[in-house]
C-alpha cells in the first residue's frame, strides 16, 4: 500500500489512521478491505455513522436513482423535491408515530453546526448566555459547541482562547453509585450565589458515546426533564451519536419517555455516510429570523433522499429497532463474558451500554489499545473512547448480519486472550 | 406546487424560499427547473458552490463510477484510495504548477468548520488570541468563524454571548479612493496602546461575496502580506467563495501573487455541490498534534472522488481559466452597461467585480431586491448581497453556455429595465 | 434627619441605607450615634472593615502625628518612608513569626483590585485561564473577580456579558455532611474530559464572609492544599473578610496550618477603614513586570500609617488573638443558645463561625430580616449573609467591650424573641 | 536613603521607585523631599491625584476638624452626615452653577471601579455589551475596564485571557490632520456587516493622559455627542484624569459645552490624595437594582470631607479656574519655546495640551526618558507619557505658586538643553 503521499500531505492532526494504518478502498455492511484485499469487520463504523452499514443497497439505489433524474444536488435551502420528501417522510415515519411534534432547522451538515445552532436557539428563546452540559459529553468542536464539550484535548487546543457560555455538571454515576448527580444540580440551581448561571437550556448525550459509552438512568432522564420543566430551562438531547437506531430506539430518548424541546441529529441521519444534520425544535421555539443562521450545505439534498429511504426502509415498522435490541443482547452477553475474562485476569472491567452501544470499560487506555491493536492485527476494526480511552466500544452497523457479528466478537475474545496471556 | 409541509415544518430560518417561492426539482449546468416545469437561469449556483455546473457530467461520472465499485464513502479519517487519489491530484494539478508547497487539513466538510480550524492552528502557532478580518468579511457563523464575520444579522443573534478574539480592520477602500486602509492597520500594529492585540492571524478574501463583491486590489493585498511577514502575522486567505476557479484563476489570490500561509477552500471544492472542505497551511505550520480537531465527516470519500475529478478535468491546463476569464469580460461589460443605465434613470450604480464573480451596485438593497424579484419573475436565478442587499451580483457556473449566459444577462438587463420604467 | 439629599442623588443601588434608613454621624469602637443622637451596637463593622473599632484611639494618633508631618499622603507607587515602615512591620510583626516568606504587591486599595491581581499573576506564572473558586465564594465585582464571585445579583448585571476564566467547586460541606466536596474536585482534575480546565489557581475564603459564614474544616483545607500542590496548581487565601484577625489568628488559614502561594488582605488591613489592600505571594512567583498592574492608590501613606500602627499594637505579641479567640467563644455560646431557641419555636437553626466572624443559620431570609430590623429597632446594626440572606451574622469590632458585647447579644436575643413571639 | 527592604519586598510590578529611585518623606504643595533632605518641584502630582497640591492646608485642615469628632470614617454605604454634605456640595458647587443634573453612584474608591460600574450600567441600559473607546485611550486594568483601555503592556498581561465587550476606534487626529476619524465611526456604525457591533456607549477621554496628552477637539466632541444621540448610544466621559479643573474647568467637556450621560470621576476628586471615586449619570439612567453593584469602600467618609472641602475652597466662583488657565498659559508658552528648541536640535517636536495638563511629543520615548531621568538630577519630578513614552508631560499641582511653575520649567528648559548638548 502506497501511503507517502498520505502521511507527506495529510496534517498531523489525523489520528485513526494511526490506529489503523492501512489503505482502505472497498467496504460492504459490516465488512471493510484494504488495498491488499484484506478484510476486516467493521465495529467502529464511522464511530456510529453507517448505522445502515456500507454502501447500503436499498439506499444506494434511491442515491442512484436520483443521481439519474439530475436532481437538485446541492440547493442552499432552496425549496426542493428532495427536501419536501425528506420533511414528509421525518413526520409520517419518525415523528407522528411516536407523538412527537416539531419543527425542523436545517443548519449544514454536521453535527457541531446542529449543535451551535440548537444552544443559539435556546440562548435567544431563553434570554441566557449559559448551557449546561456534562462531564464527559462530547458535542463538537467549533467555539460555540466546544463551550460544553469537556475533552481537554479539544479545549487546550485553541490557543488560549477560553470557551464562553457552558457550565459542566456531573452526569449520571459520575459521583458513585449512591449519589445521583442531579442533586448537585439542582442545589445549585436554588442557589442564588452558587456560582450557577440559571442556564437557557441542558445539553445531554443519553448515552455518552466519545465519553466512554456511559448510560444516563431512565429515571435520571425523567428527573432531569423535570427539573427543566420547573427552572424554565430547556432540555436538549444531542442524539447524534446514540440516535438513529443505535440505542434500540429511533431516537435514544424514547427509552426515557422524556419529550425534548430540541434535538440534535447527524452521524447516521443520512443513512449512507452522507454529511448531514438537523436540529429539532419545539415548534413554539422557532424564533428565528430570516437567515440569522446560514451555512452553504444547509440543503444537501443527496442526504434528503437517502436519509428518506433509510428511514422509510427501516422505521416504518419496528421489525428493525426489535433487531437491533436482539443483536444488542448478543453484544451485551459476550461483553458481560469478556469482562469477567479481563477481570479475571486481574484488571478488573465492566460491560454497559444500551441496543448496540456498548463497552467495555477495561480499566486503562493502555490495555483497551493493546486489545484493539491486537484485533485489528486479527481482522477487527474496533476503537475506544472515554476519557482516558479505556473504554473498547462496539459501534458496529446496526445491520450487521449475525455472522459478522459473532464472528467480530470472537476476534475480539481472541485479541482479549492474546493481549491477556 | 406543494409547499405546506415545506411552509409548516421548516423553520422561521429559512431565507432563499422567501425569494425564490418555488419547489426546485431538477438541474443541469446554468439550468434549474421548477416542478411545474419552469425553467429558470442560474446566476446564483448555490453561492459558488457549482462552478462546475448542477450535475456537471463529468463529475457525475467519476461519481457513479466510485459507487459502483463499493468504495468507502464514510470514512472519519481513514486512510483510503479516494483520499490519496485526491490529495495527489490537488497536488499535481492545483499545488505543484503553482509552486505552492502545502499540508492539508481535512476539518469537516464546511467552509465554517475549514475557519474554525485556520485560525485556531493560527492562534496555536502564534501563541496570541487576536484575529483580524476586515469590514463586510463573511467567514461563517459557529462561534470561532463569527468571531471574524461582520455581519450583525449573525452576531446580534448568539443569544448575547459575544464574539471572543476577533478584530475588524477596514477592506480595501473602505475609508474612500484616497485612503489606502492598511496605512490604519499598519499604524495600529506599531502602536502600544493603540487597542490593537498583537494579531496571530490576518484573514480575508481577495474579493467579499457576501460582504458586496468587494475586490482587494493587487497592490493592497500585496502590502497587506508585507505587512503580516514584517509583523511575524500570519497571512489565511479565506478562499471558499472566491476560490475553485471564480475569479478566473484557481486561487483567487494568484492574481496578486502573494503566497498566504493558510488556506481554506470549501463550496465548489468538491466540484458537484457535495460537502466539503480543506485547510491548507505552510508544511513548517502544521502544529497539530494527533486529534486535536476533529469531526465526523472529515473524510467523505464522494467528494474526494469529485473534487479529483474536477481537478483533472478543469484544471489540468489553462484552456478552462482562459474561458472563465473570457465570460467574466462577457459580465463585465454588459454589467457596465446596466450600472450606467441604472445611473442614468436616477440611481447611481457601479460595477464590480473579478473573474465571473461580479456585482452591480444599485444603492439600495429595495432597488436590488425590485430587480432581482423581477428577474425571478423573467426566469433568473440571482440574487444581492453588500451590507444592505444593494449589490446584484452573478456568481453563475463558470461553465455556463454563451448562450445561457446571455440569455441570463438580457433577462438581467430586461427586469431592470421592467423596474426603473 | 434629613434625608431628601441623600434620597435624590444617591444612585438606587444603595443598600444598607435601606436596612438601616438614618444618617449615621459620630462611632467609638462598637458603638454608632445617628444624628438624632440615638446610639447603636455595631455589630457589622464595615463589613468586617473595623476590626480594630472606629476611631482607634492609637490608629489615628499614628494617623494624626504623620499628617502633622506634612508625609506623604498620595504616593503612587513611590518610595516613602512610610511604606518602608509599612513593609518592615508586615515582615516583622506578621510574617517571620509565622514563618512565611511573601513578597508584597499593591495593587490598588480595593480588595477586587487585590482579586484581579492575583488571579491575573496566577494565569500569568501557570500559563492557563482557569480560575477555581468554590459555591458561595465572594471575590469581588470587577469583571475579573466576578468570574470568580458565585452570586447572581452581581452575575446578573453585567449587562449580559459573561465572566470568563472561572469554574465553581462544592465548598467545604456543599453536599451535605457525608460527602468530602473535594472529592469531586479532585476526580474533575484527573478527567481528561470533565469539563474542568486545568486551573492555574484555586481562590477560596477559609470563612465565607458574604456567603453565609461557611467554615471550611482544618482538614478539608489541608487536603485542598495538598491537591493544588500535586496538580501544579497555585493556592490563592482571600483573606480580606476573614484575615486581619477576625477568624482569632491574623490569617484565617493559620488554624489549619497551611501556607498558600497567594493572599489577599484589604478590609482591615488599614486598621482604620481607611482603603487599603495587598497581595503576598512566594517571592518565586513574582513575575510581574514593572508597570504590568497598576491603578493610582496604589501607594495610599496614610493606609500605610495606619496599618503598620495597627499591626505593631495589636499583633506584636498574642495578647489579642487570645481575647480574640475568648470573646468568639461568647458569641459561639450565645449564638448556640439562640439557634437552640429559634429551632424551638419551629425554625431549625444552627450557629456557626470562627472566631469573632459568627453566624446564625435561622433558615430563611425571611425571618433574618425580620430579625436584624428588630435589633436596629432595638439599639443593634446587624446584617444577614448567605444566598439567601438566611444567615444572621457578628463581625463586631474585634475591639469591642465586653459589656458592649453582651449588650449586643442581649439585644438580639431580646429581637429574636420578639419576633418570634 | 534605606531601601533594601523596599527593593526587597516590593513586587517587581513597581514603576516609578525606578524612575525616581529616592524614599520620600515630605510633600508640600508643588514641592516633594526625599528621606536626605533634597527638595524637587513635583511636576507629576500623583498623576493628576494632587491638583490642590501636597498637603493642602484648607482641605488639610478640614480633614483633622473631622478627625476631632470621631465622625464615621467607614461607612460601606450608610448615609452620613459626611455624604450628605458631600452630595449638598456636589450639588450646589459643582452641578448646578453648570446646569447639570446627575444622579451619583459611589462605587467604590478607585477610576478603574468607577469605570467598571459606568460600562456595566450602560450595558443594562442599552442591552447591548459594546463599548466603543479609543486609541490610546486608558480607562483601568481591572477585565472590564481592561477591555476598554488600549495599551498592550496590560492586555498582554492577563495570562492570556481576551477582554470582551470593548471595540477601538481612532481618536481625534489619529489618522493625520485631514481626517476626520468620526468618519470611521460614523460608517462602520451604519453598516451591517462592517464588524462593529452596535455599542451600549462610548467612553472617551477629553485629553488622553496616559495615552500621550492627546486633546479632542471641540467640535470632535461635539460631533461625538452627536452622533451618540442619533444612533442612541450613552456617551460617558472619563474624567479621571482630565477633570477636577485639570484643563481650566471643573469638567473638561466643559470647553466643549457637551453634556454626557455619564461621567467618572476619582484621582483628585478627594482634593487630598484619598482614594475616592463617584459615577455620575442622568437621573433617568439610574436603572440599578439595590445593590446590584457593591465593594467595601465605596463609602469613604474622609474622602467625602476633603472633596467637599475642595470644591468649596476652589470652586465657588472662577477664580481658582482663571487661575488655571492662566498657568496653562504660562506652561503652554513655555512648552512651545522648548517643543521649538528640540525641534532646532534635529528631534522634531511639538507642544499640546489644555490647562495644565500639558505635555511636549519629542519623537522617542528614549529622548523623553533621558529629559525627565536628567530633570530628575536637577530637582524636577516629571513624567513621560503616550504609547511609546515620548510624551514629556506637566501635571504640576493646579495650586502651583508662579515661582515654583517658572523654577520647575526653568529645570525642565536646563535639562533639555544639557541632554542635546
Amino acid at each position: 500500500m502506497q501511503t507517502q503521499t498520505l502521511e507527506r500531505m495529510e496534517s498531523e492532526v489525523r489520528t485513526y489512521s494511526r490506529s489503523f494504518p492501512v489503505v482502505f478502498n472497498k467496504a460492504v455492511n459490516a465488512r471493510l478491505s484494504d488495498e491488499d484485499g484484506r478484510e476486516y469487520i467493521d465495529f467502529l463504523a464511522g464511530a456510529g455513522t453507517l448505522n445502515y452499514g456500507h454502501n447500503n443497497p436499498h439506499i444506494k439505489q434511491a442515491l442512484a436513482d436520483y443521481l439519474m433524474t439530475d436532481g437538485i444536488i446541492h440547493g442552499l435551502d432552496f425549496w426542493t423535491v428532495a427536501k419536501r420528501e425528506y420533511l414528509e417522510t421525518l413526520e409520517e415515519v419518525i415523528l407522528k408515530p411516536r407523538g412527537l411534534d416539531y419543527k425542523v432547522h436545517l443548519p449544514g451538515p454536521t453535527g457541531t453546526n446542529a449543535v451551535e445552532a440548537a444552544i443559539r436557539l435556546a440562548r435567544v428563546v431563553k434570554g441566557r448566555h449559559n448551557i449546561v452540559s456534562f462531564t464527559n459529553g462530547f458535542h463538537g468542536v467549533t467555539m460555540g459547541a466546544l463551550a460544553v464539550t469537556g475533552n481537554r484535548k479539544f479545549r487546550e487546543a485553541t490557543g488560549g482562547v477560553p470557551t464562553v457560555g457552558g457550565a459542566f455538571m456531573p452526569f449520571d454515576g459520575y459521583m458513585g453509585d449512591h449519589t445521583d448527580t442531579l442533586d448537585y444540580f439542582e442545589k445549585l440551581l436554588g442557589d442564588k450565589s452558587g456560582g450557577l448561571d440559571v442556564p437557557a437550556a441542558v445539553i445531554v448525550e443519553t448515552v455518552q458515546g466519545e465519553g466512554g459509552i456511559n448510560v444516563a438512568g431512565d429515571k435520571w432522564l425523567q428527573r432531569l426533564e423535570g427539573i427543566c420543566r420547573d427552572n424554565d430551562i430547556l432540555l436538549i438531547i444531542d442524539d447524534i451519536q446514540a440516535g438513529c437506531g443505535r440505542t434500540g430506539k429511533f431516537f435514544s430518548f424514547e427509552h426515557a419517555g422524556i419529550t425534548p424541546d430540541i434535538v440534535t441529529n447527524s452521524k447516521s441521519l443520512s443513512g449512507f455516510g452522507l454529511p448531514f444534520a438537523h436540529v429539532l425544535m419545539r415548534p413554539e421555539l422557532d424564533k428565528w429570523k430570516p437567515g440569522q443562521y446560514n451555512g452553504t450545505f444547509r440543503g444537501f439534498n443527496l442526504a434528503f433522499v437517502t436519509a428518506a429511504a433509510a428511514m422509510r426502509k427501516y422505521w416504518s415498522d419496528d421489525t428493525f429497532e426489535r433487531d437491533v435490541q436482539r443483536k444488542g443482547r448478543i453484544v451485551e452477553e459476550r461483553f458481560q463474558k469478556l469482562a469477567r475474562l479481563i477481570s479475571e485476569k486481574g484488571h478488573p472491567a465492566s460491560e454497559r451500554g444500551r441496543g448496540l452501544m456498548r463497552g467495555i470499560d477495561v480499566g486503562t487506555g493502555e490495555l483497551a489499545d493493546r486489545i484493539t491493536a491486537r484485533a485489528f492485527e486479527n481482522g477487527l476494526v474496533i476503537e475506544t473512547s472515554g476519557q482516558g480511552g479505556e473504554v473498547v466500544k462496539c459501534l458496529c452497523p446496526l445491520t450487521i448480519t449475525d455472522e459478522d457479528l459473532i464472528e467480530g466478537l470472537d476476534i475480539l475474545e481472541r485479541s482479549v486472550e492474546e493481549v491477556l496471556n
